[in-house]
């Protein structure tokens, strides 16, 4: 059942949102039509301004209109530690941790030859470039804990061990707040392997 | 923490959506820009028409571009019947049921005197001189059962009672596949005093 062709239209377009479905996206239609339509246009402006502009650092990779990104421009960050992740997600989720004042750099993505995604498509050329440049001190690789992740993770160390940086990979364990008794068992693998003396 | 001014800008509308909070917003903006730009440039210009061109069905007051809807110009349809809703979404809910097969009239809300909307806002006198005009032999009340879509439905009974057309409220009750025990106290008297003979 469809009100018109454009609220259709609307509906469909909505879908495309990851997480909407049909029903959510006909409630968020209406919503708009309704009560919002000047808030409804000022999404298509970002929309459209965004998905036009929006590229990527050339240092680091993220999503950045500017040439170079407002953390990689940022004159407090330490450029010469690099946080390896996959994603701008994941980089915004170690911002948010507070846990870590370098820089990033962004495979968008993991190793998957299957998907014809290869060193060359992960920037890895680049990375060891600046590597090689003498730029950089320390790299730590934050790529996911999936077999996809720790295999790009070992790659790039691979990659980097005839460099002099110091290459460390992220602890995995047992989440905090999290319960023993629901981890699963890779989990307390490396909870026990990564164990640590208490002083 | 953000990643560029569009992006933050992209952020920002998008929780205008209803139900969608920050975290989502940046997940549904971070999505677009890696994966569907074509997608999200499609959402922007669907919003954007959507926005400016559609208006009221000038019989019903759905959401339509055009000024007789689809559903009021469908021929098929039984021009006589009218079901009262408050908001196009109950349309769309009943037209989903398949339980009907006149047309609607949508309110655009209920009675609220408190926030300056009466009779006038709902589009009542446009409702009562159709129906003086004769085009209408049944009336079925579906606004919700709730305090202000009770007392809407009860207003407009009365503002038809001294014409010749029959005006009925839908049925309340125990939902199907509902339980009896999870049913709040006015559901269950509806239920008891709506109660029907068994033949």
């Amino acid at each position: 059942m469809s009100l018109s062709p454009l609220t259709d239209r609307l509906v469909e377009a909505l879908t495309l949102l990851p997480g909407v479905g049909k029903k959510t996206a006909q409630r968020m239609a209406l919503y708009l039509l309704e009560r919002n339509r000047q808030g409804g246009q000022l999404l298509a402006k970002c929309l459209q301004d965004a998905m036009e502009k929006v590229g990527h650092c050339s240092r680091c990779r993220i999503h950045s209109e500017e040439l170079i990104c407002r953390i990689c421009s940022h004159p407090s960050r330490d450029q010469a530690v690099l946080c390896i992740v996959e994603n701008p997600a994941d980089a915004l989720a170690v911002e948010q941790s507070g846990s870590f004042r370098g820089v990033y750099f962004i495979l968008m993505g993991h190793l998957s030859p299957l998907d014809g995604i290869g060193p060359e498509q992960l920037g890895i050329r680049q990375l060891i470039e600046r590597v090689a440049a003498g730029e950089i001190n320390e790299i730590i690789i934050a790529t996911n804990p999936t077999i996809e992740g720790e295999a790009t993770a070992h790659y790039i160390a691979d990659s980097l061990k005839d460099h002099s940086v110091m290459v460390s990979r992220i602890a995995h364990g047992v989440p905090m707040g999290g319960e023993l008794e629901y981890a699963d068992g890779g989990t307390l693998h490396h909870a026990f392997a990564g164990r640590r003396r208490l002083e």
